[in-house]
């Protein structure tokens, strides 16, 4: 069975005039020593590519998909067919999905086990099969009616418990197809209204979680490098894990901060006044880069669009500080991305994904050539030069006082100032993107 | 010299129909326990009362203000007697202020010290004679271009060094003046683009520099609580103490959080995407809750609009988590609001005062009875009511694994969950703020 | 059958500590000449009401709702029943709905039409037993796959047809249950990406179907109020009837401006940038005043929350805008808002509505209040005094010329003027309301 | 004198390093048979060019100029001839200022007029000598306090007439120096609170000023083209001509709709929350198309930034709507753009007017190719190609009624609709910006 009318998308390089041909990506081609395959580790998001139907609060859904024929278990086992041959015609080497995107929910939590066990044996075929990786699995904890008042911040004590056995059972899926990471997104840990919460309380609860998630992967060998993905609000008025910094200060107070890194996502950038290369670069600055949700949201809008990612600027800007921090390591580009409700055929989803693909490979490539021909750094180096000695010198090394300042200060006249270029180094963004 | 017309404001009570007296304002009036003067130790802000001129960007000072037929020092004293008979008049018992605003900068940082002590000791005697207070000072470090790249992130050493011994000087200040707080608000610490700039050594000298401060207020005796004062954006692009949780997160990251609190804007919170009670309640929650800076903004624009606080259910919510916390300490309401553009006249200055001043103790009554009377206590801890015993306790007690959780959820369904209640309790709010 | 367990709400004022009582909404009072019924016209909406079940983008439903347990069309009669017991027990005169909302869509138009016929007639008896009335009725035009690239500015003829035909048999359903007034809401009418739209093309078609509208109404005689309600974005990323003015516009460029007037959101309006009442102000200012959809929105959060409007300021500010228009004539006052989704309960949907409607009667007595005792209108009338007489009332009788009041200019000085008094009016208003 | 230490700015193509020349724009360059210089009608906006001094809400000013070290008369002296170094060294055709940009204002309206007089006489010697034009200027009626309540719009009608006054000069001053256009940009017209606003009688007196104005540039003979600038908020809580549609309701409610256009500005339109080619699109079907002040805003901060405009998504798709609309007629594309503050040296100006201009012709270019090679224009006459025959060129004839339609519908199943491809289109347009 095919669900893809395609044939393998093939890079054709920039003069292709074939829409469903790669005219930017070009898995082979060697980036800064390693190949793009290598640095970029795309991934697509079962959820949005397999699950979602194109309905949006307003409208049903409008998506035409293959494997609608078919029911229950049957229409999950299609999907993970689906799922397969989309991964192989995209050339994209990572999935990623929530425990109840890839099987139906039973009637008890067993009978949802039992499911999600005779999907995970037929995944962990395919993927011996197709070479294919889990980049991460994660349990949905926010679409069930159950965790209306959250998951690990519910107030019920039962919902909490069922939770943690999801989480279980999730990361033990985890393991099964070895999955490089595993991703915990707070949808309802958050609050609707500070009138009825104990914030407090709700956030011990989600640490003793986390600690437990822990204890436990730990106890069953399970090595994936365990992510965090920051979001300021939706579903939830407000959501605990905000942005990367209000997720470093909730690990570094629970003592969480060695165990996890963080899973940055484009449009919860934006939503909480971030651009994406902020959020990367304060993970990367603390040490806590893990990977990356690929979208783009519309700052017109106030909502997770998750749009497909096609702004250079924004692929450019995401690479170079991706390339700074060294990679991304175990982690990758997940397209937390959807088509928009009027790309509703099947061809939509694998043009959508040539877009993001080529866009991110010349983000990378734009990145790649601001690092090798230091077109920012020795200008940043520049900026920052009186700190390399004398008073500079003193300060970085600890060795400056209020007094010994003051001493200088008063000695000294503040030496001309020098423009930040901003003006120009924009103009120059441009031109390096166009130019690769 | 007289500056302000009115006499001494009196409170009335709320059946006055007198725009010149307190309706709500209560000073001696006992709240749980306490003196509505010891609950919410007003302050005045200097540099919206007597330096701003009701410029904005598209247009010229509108204020008329007594104290502008002088120049120079002569200037910086007469504001120094128009605070004082302010503070009387209003019956406010404490003040703040920047540096910059109380005397004028010179030629040299000698010249600007100098007019510093001039000033300070003039103070000194208004405020021994008049028992009025400083709750805090701060160094102005944003306003002068040398500052234009920042201060303690500045991107040259020499006007490191300068801010370095400007917070020297504001120190001793404080401690020439008692002040019970010192605050740093990091107006251009952050970034206008991250083309040109290393965040990463931005923070850490930023880091050093605090550091500084807390060693040489040791050395110098000077008691002082440390706030910090977050902002998320404006002036900069992006500001490094976005809000609560990030600041947060930096003071722990350098191991500065036994030596600062926060002192918690308004308006700032709003700009971050929290409301006001949400960053006093993180502060709280975190040991971290110094004092506040009331303001209101407008949250269909964009800025900083720094109004006088009159919406009744933010003053409440407040004073809520205020009360819950038990009460501000060492720190107090400090009012940095600034009267409209329009709202030129010296009357104005003191009836934006009282619409601050009666529309806080109406929210502290509110807040009070809310807590007296167990309005939302019960609700709340009825909603959380599971985690009291059970396997609910064993999760609060650290005794819960994710496999002792399982096995709880795959034997025990999950119980009937409750409303929330969202839309009952917000009805219940306008009652008591009506009722109060 | 019985739905709602409560008995019929009274009114017991506001020394009752009855949740399920009115403290604030007594329907025979009188307020300046009307009673509080007469003012306010509530009506309830259909589909919050009785359709919505509380799911969102993350998540499925959770609204637990007696009529669950049937389906098809006995689903949509139990409906009915529920909506009159409603109605009834929260002493409601008025009702709202889509098409879609009262009766199931079928195979084919024709069966969707006879599925709404028989539940016309039920609902037809129940109005004339019950004596509750229709305030509006609408099509809904954007839910269904057909709609996904709108309904009267679909690129698709077809579409457009279809569209005409639900208009068609809404119009005579509106005239078999007497309808005050017919509202449209272009859900889908607005374009996703201008690179695919041709804007001109889709605004002439959607002015040809509100021409067909206005001719076919006449001709079967149905004398309903039309009305436009604006919303910026969302579904779309641009909805054509943006704001009030936008809309005004639209219709004064199709020559439609006699035949219709304005259905004002509250939340819309925010969406927008704009208050609620300044939206009520800029329709009644232009004769376009129809009928308010009340609810309030979160202004930290982007998107269309429809909560229940309790924000006394909000309520009190638009009471005022409506009064100063001489009241809602045929229009009235929908609850356009939803129940929390944390808010499950049947309980919720009642306690919510007393939110709504006590806030607005609270709302109504501050604003005549207002009036009654010229809190406000002596201020303005002073500070406009200047075009009263002389050189002003030569500018308002359009008898000045840039000329003319050049030579006034050269001779005379600019009068001293008078502060705008904001601050005071801000407090004055927390006092009206709080003393109603 | 010379203020500027450049050479003229040359063009040197794409594969040139030198900052100081264009890569881009090549003025005698042909696209679709018009030069870009006649294209693009670029303008410098002397405010900001050189007036402003780089002063925020938080800061003093920063800029290093020339010009600074003289005073009153001679310093704007020392200006003009700072603009003519700057248009010629530039390449750039036109400029735009407000009265007060170019001479001080005096004690009184008599000798503020006699001031302008000596700078107009001084410019329209350049004028003639280097062949500059004046693209537009204005009146500014918002910087000085007595505008504080706005202008014509404020409450004293002694303001009003000093407005008209200022107005007819300014109009003098536009003939004289035969400017294209001449603009309105409301700065103070809009309210602070409907609290104390009289808003119609405030639009009244609005309209009655700009039948004034047309009333006198027709007396005297000046032909140029009316403009009004709108935008959305700010300074003012809300202004008036808050975005295209609002300004032309009010234009055609008032019967001034054939006397004016728009000059649309970038970062006006989103701050309304619409794209720059929403409402350049907006004008334009509207027959309003007038001129555009190109900058861009920053959309995570909610000021007007006014930054230089270097995206080319931005300035593609606002040429894209320029080019559909045939080009900007008399109108043409003023930088109303400043540099950072950050951003202080006079090389500064140069280089960011380099980055605006070369912007602006690289999106020319991509519009350009968007149409010549009929990129888009096949896939939209596609998508409504159902309009072109049958049912659809009936309704677009005006000759289908309700009851045709719903025959129609009845008869015909809704055709299969096709995908908006927005994701695809997306790419593409990335490709042609950087193909070009």
């Amino acid at each position: 069975m095919t669900y893809f009318s395609v044939d393998r998308i093939q890079y054709e390089g920039v003069a292709s005039g074939n829409a469903f041909a790669f005219k930017r990506y070009n898995p082979s081609e060697v980036v800064l020593g390693k190949t793009m395959e290598e640095h970029l580790r795309f991934a697509a998001a079962y959820w949005h590519t397999f699950n979602a139907n194109g309905s949006d609060p307003f409208g049903a859904g409008t998506m035409v998909r293959g494997w609608d024929k078919y029911d229950g278990l049957d229409r999950s086992k299609a999907r993970v067919e689906a799922n397969f041959e989309f991964l192989e015609k995209l050339n994209i080497p990572f999935f990623c999905f929530h425990d109840v995107d890839i099987a139906p929910e039973g009637e008890s939590l067993r009978e949802t086990n039992k499911n999600l066990d005779v999907i995970v044996a037929m995944m962990k075929d395919y993927m011996r099969d197709s070479g294919k990786k889990l980049l991460w699995n994660t349990a949905n904890m926010f679409t069930n009616p159950r965790y209306v008042h959250g998951a690990g911040t519910s107030c019920h004590a039962d919902v909490y418990a069922y939770a943690a056995a999801q989480l279980k059972k999730a990361l033990e899926v985890g393991k099964e197809l070895n999955a490089e990471n595993y991703v915990f997104w707070g949808g309802r840990e958050g609050y609707e209204t500070l009138l009825n919460t104990d914030m407090s309380l709700e956030l011990d609860n989600l640490a003793r979680l986390y600690h437990m998630a822990v204890d436990y992967a730990k106890e069953i060998g399970f090595h994936a490098q365990f992510l965090i993905e920051p979001k300021p609000k939706e579903p939830m008025k407000h959501q605990y894990d905000f942005d990367a910094a209000t997720t470093i200060m909730f690990l570094q107070k629970y003592g969480l901060q060695d165990h996890f890194k963080l899973n940055i996502e484009a449009n919860h950038a934006t939503l909480a006044g971030h651009t994406f290369e902020h959020e990367i670069a304060v993970a990367a600055m603390n040490g806590m880069l893990g990977s990356l949700d690929a979208n783009q949201g519309d700052l017109l809008l106030g909502w997770d669009t998750d749009e497909f990612p096609t702004d250079l600027y924004a692929t450019t800007l995401a690479m170079l500080e991706v390339l700074k921090a060294g990679g991304l390591g175990r982690g990758g580009i997940n397209f937390d991305a959807k088509v928009r409700r009027a790309s509703f055929h099947m061809d939509d989803l694998v043009l959508a994904h040539i877009a993001g693909m080529d866009s991110f490979a010349w983000g990378l490539k734009a990145a790649a050539k601001i690092i090798e021909e230091n077109i920012l750094e020795e200008i940043v180096a520049e900026r920052y030069r009186s700190f390399n000695d004398g008073i500079g010198a003193d300060i970085v090394a600890g060795k400056a006082t209020l007094q010994s300042l003051e001493q200088y200060a008063l000695n000294n006249p503040v030496a001309r100032l020098q423009s930040g270029r901003q003006e120009l180094l924009r103009l120059k963004l441009s031109e390096v993107i166009f130019s690769v």
